[in-house]
């Protein structure tokens, strides 16, 4: 399990990004907490707890406080990451160009469809037989879970015995793994479910 | 904001079936919540706030439980989507076939390029101008916002303006909406950086 207060900070992050990009050289914790939607307190609480520092009355220079979000996020390290599942959505993330720019890096896609490794996908493809072998040998470890529901978790078993320590997975299905392996699940439909049921719910009041 | 508890439901919702595909007629409320990864009290707490009722004592009927479930989540009837961004997670979506199963529809796509609205997407596509009539016409109260960051909220506001009352926004930027829209946010890039700090906070144990 991924903790809020952790998402929090990359969404502060990108906050101040944006406010920078606007020109803004300091920020008051109340405008970080009406953009977030939390409240002045909870921004403060959370800097308080990642050690993040400045001066609250002046505002907090931004420059500053991104420096320490970084370093948080080790955002100058490159962070190499493998992706199982060469369809729509890893084709999707394969040309998805945020990456780079966040100082992530796939380094290889798997398949076991050998038709979706001949296709110029603009990373280095292969069977996912070769995970362990460039796990090691490029020493991920993170991956992407895209495959179908039904090959989900012996892809995860894979990767988990390559040395895959955080799992970010697309397909249906909860995932068993050791305790010292971190997978957090993103599905478009229960998301959506969930905004279906919550609508409904605020229109019926 | 989307409660944790609602998309707990569609977790138990997903194992439920599961289960049911793998022959079993019965579920206890703790093997639900070893999949899910709660406490069976959790587990317990949500069905009865949810008013989900069986026997407990001697496992409950997957069955009965779904129904319920599907119930509340109003499964039997179709749930109308629009989507502006026709780019890669876009296309990704369209050919997604999870959708039609959960009886979710995509009725329309919006892209401001023409070139993207020519090629064969599978659903009709328009300009971002047609959304209102779109929207009205098809009685659509969800929109999935997949555009660049830089045109997210000018979308977010049509769609809001039309009548839209749930967005998912795959866009990296903190959308501003009014307080009967309920936006939830899916960033791959945040969901890997958690990953990352979590797992590197994991090693250093």
């Amino acid at each position: 399990m991924i903790k809020k207060n952790i998402q929090r900070i990359i969404q502060y992050r990108m906050c101040l990004l944006r406010f920078q990009n606007l020109g803004f050289e300091r920020i008051f914790s109340y405008t970080l907490a009406q953009e977030i939607g939390v409240s002045p307190e909870q921004v403060r609480k959370d800097f308080s707890q990642f050690h993040l520092r400045g001066n609250k009355k002046a505002g907090y220079l931004i420059q500053d406080i991104l420096d320490q979000i970084n370093e948080l996020l080790h955002k100058e390290d490159i962070h190499k990451i493998i992706m199982a599942g060469l369809g729509n959505i890893g084709k999707a993330l394969i040309q998805y160009k945020g990456f780079a720019k966040r100082n992530m890096q796939l380094v290889a896609g798997f398949d076991i469809n050998p038709a979706k490794l001949k296709k110029n996908c603009r990373i280095p493809a292969f069977h996912p037989d070769k995970i362990p072998e460039v796990v090691k040998k490029e020493q991920v470890r993170i991956g992407i879970i895209a495959v179908p529901e039904q090959a989900a978790q012996e892809v995860c078993n894979i990767m988990v015995d390559a040395g895959i320590k955080g799992i970010l997975n697309f397909a249906p299905v909860i995932l068993k793994a050791p305790s010292d392996v971190v997978v957090q699940n993103i599905s478009v439909c229960a998301e959506l479910e969930a905004l279906i049921y919550v609508t409904r719910k605020n229109e019926e009041k």
